[in-house]
């Protein structure tokens, strides 16, 4: 990719996330709760993160926008409450995963984690609230939670979106990934091959390939090109994960925003540890082949691809 | 009530406990989670509790069920996926409840908590899995979830039943209630009566009131019946609040299974303490005959009532 496209990506999703973080605003405002929690859950939700999940959200229903007859900005529309229970969730697995009986930081996205300012019995309150009221959002967003005047998808499609979130999120999917994690930490015992890849599918790919097949389902593209975008998105949430890991041998703490180094610190199996550094990057680079090639079959282009591409040149 | 209808009311919640802990041990089955997680999820789930949520669900379903043109084991098959749901929600709550952050109760239902047993961190994954899989339960059920010969409703009701439970169990309800009460005993503040009233509805009242009004969307009751329930339960869950206090001055640890004392030792709010034991009694029991009105008024008869009139009279 070339500079003047990293550019332009780089203002694409600078864009979407604008648009996400005004819907998120406008979700907190409609929950309608008590100051007592509404305090640590906006902290938690408006910390500066990248917005990746809702952004791959609408990046996907765009890319399906064209063949289903439907402007870029109706089929975001359609996808904005799918986006923002999306992060919701992921808000809500990092304010949980940072706790002291969890991970135990301090840091997360350049500041004190929900823990630290708010305490820990309202981290897990902000958290379980957030991780509620996601579905909330997804059932009865926009006639109340989004915004009034955008189009609605219908409720079987609302429906199947509350399926696919929940099964990716909870017991089989992110929250079974951490258990595996926590319960591999504890016995001081390091996964083999193929259970690191069993629990990172589990505990951060399968809300990445949530968030991409919801913006399929919400704008009500057919099962090819949905069924394209969640192979898409598998690859894409492994390179993401070898990524993650070879930052955090290579990256700094200022870039990434947390502590650098902890994982390998902290005895966690690591892509790199496993396959080395330069095997791991080349594991990287061929997932985010095939997820090109997955979108290549069903003739889908734009920004799903560009965002393949940064993912193996981020450094943060 | 005499005690021939006691003990009449004593089999009949026997029986449906029998059938919601049936679908519940269908429901973890077929999470199809990984071990790690199940463990502790199952362990939380299977404690020896009342049920009283999931039996108010089928309860509330029954009792519109004739005019409906259903049969009982029709409106209950229906109705089913929304017990779980609820029961899976309130066992999360407990989970999360008794954790050292936040009320730190080493009993529950008789047995160690969750994070005595298995750990804080587990235990944190196993309340946020319940949490998350419940919605799962509602919007896959009974196709795959429950029961694949049962009858299920239309996906307009299933949505509309994850909107209520999300918005009872969320931020502006069940969450949204633990916080304020957290805030009010970490500040050494004693909540006045209103504050007191508005906490626990949105503390116990919420979902008590979810677990009935669910019952009558998944069977399609009219508005009419839906309101009637609605009232009636917002009756019963205070009545039920004001007992539980009372039974925490008055009750053993033995019949409790969980310590007795416990929120008077902790300087927590009750309505004992606030209005006296006679005149708490005498408001739980103008509770139970406002939600005898509230059904009256649109002629439901059966469980419903006499559910109400054991809230006065249990102890435990």
């Amino acid at each position: 990719m070339n500079s003047a496209s990293t550019s332009n990506l780089t203002d694409r999703l600078a864009a979407l996330r604008r648009d996400v973080e005004a819907a998120l605003a406008r979700v907190l405002d409609r929950l309608d709760a008590p100051p007592a929690i509404t305090a640590p859950l906006a902290y938690a939700l408006q910390g500066p993160g990248k917005r990746l999940r809702p952004c791959l959200t609408l990046a996907a229903a765009e890319s399906v926008a064209d063949r289903l007859g439907l402007t870029v900005e109706h089929a975001h529309a359609l996808a904005m409450p799918a986006a923002c229970a999306v992060e919701m969730i992921h808000t809500y697995s990092l304010v949980h995963d940072d706790l002291p009986a969890m991970d135990n930081d301090d840091l997360r996205r350049g500041r004190p984690t929900t823990h630290v300012v708010h305490g820990e019995g309202m981290a897990i309150l902000a958290g379980d609230g957030l991780l509620t009221d996601a579905f909330r959002v997804l059932a009865e967003a926009p006639s109340s939670a989004v915004d009034q005047a955008a189009p609605v998808a219908p409720a079987e499609r609302r429906l199947e979106a509350v399926r696919l979130l929940a099964e990716a999120a909870g017991s089989r999917g992110m929250v079974g990934g951490q258990a595996i994690d926590l319960a591999a930490v504890g016995a001081g015992a390091s996964l083999d091959a193929a259970s690191l890849a069993d629990m990172h599918a589990r505990k951060t790919g399968a809300l990445i390939r949530a968030a991409c097949v919801l913006g399929a389902v919400m704008t009500g593209a057919p099962a090819r090109e949905r069924e394209a975008i969640d192979r898409y998105a598998a690859e894409l949430g492994l390179a993401f994960q070898i990524v993650d890991d070879i930052l955090d041998v290579e990256g700094s703490a200022e870039a990434l925003g947390k502590t650098a180094g902890k994982d390998a610190a902290a005895g966690k199996p690591t892509y790199p540890a496993l396959y080395g550094l330069d095997e791991s990057k080349a594991m990287a680079a061929a997932c985010i082949r095939r997820a090109h090639e997955a979108l290549d079959a069903v003739e889908i282009g734009g920004l799903l691809h560009d965002i393949a591409d940064w993912s193996l040149t981020r450094t943060s």
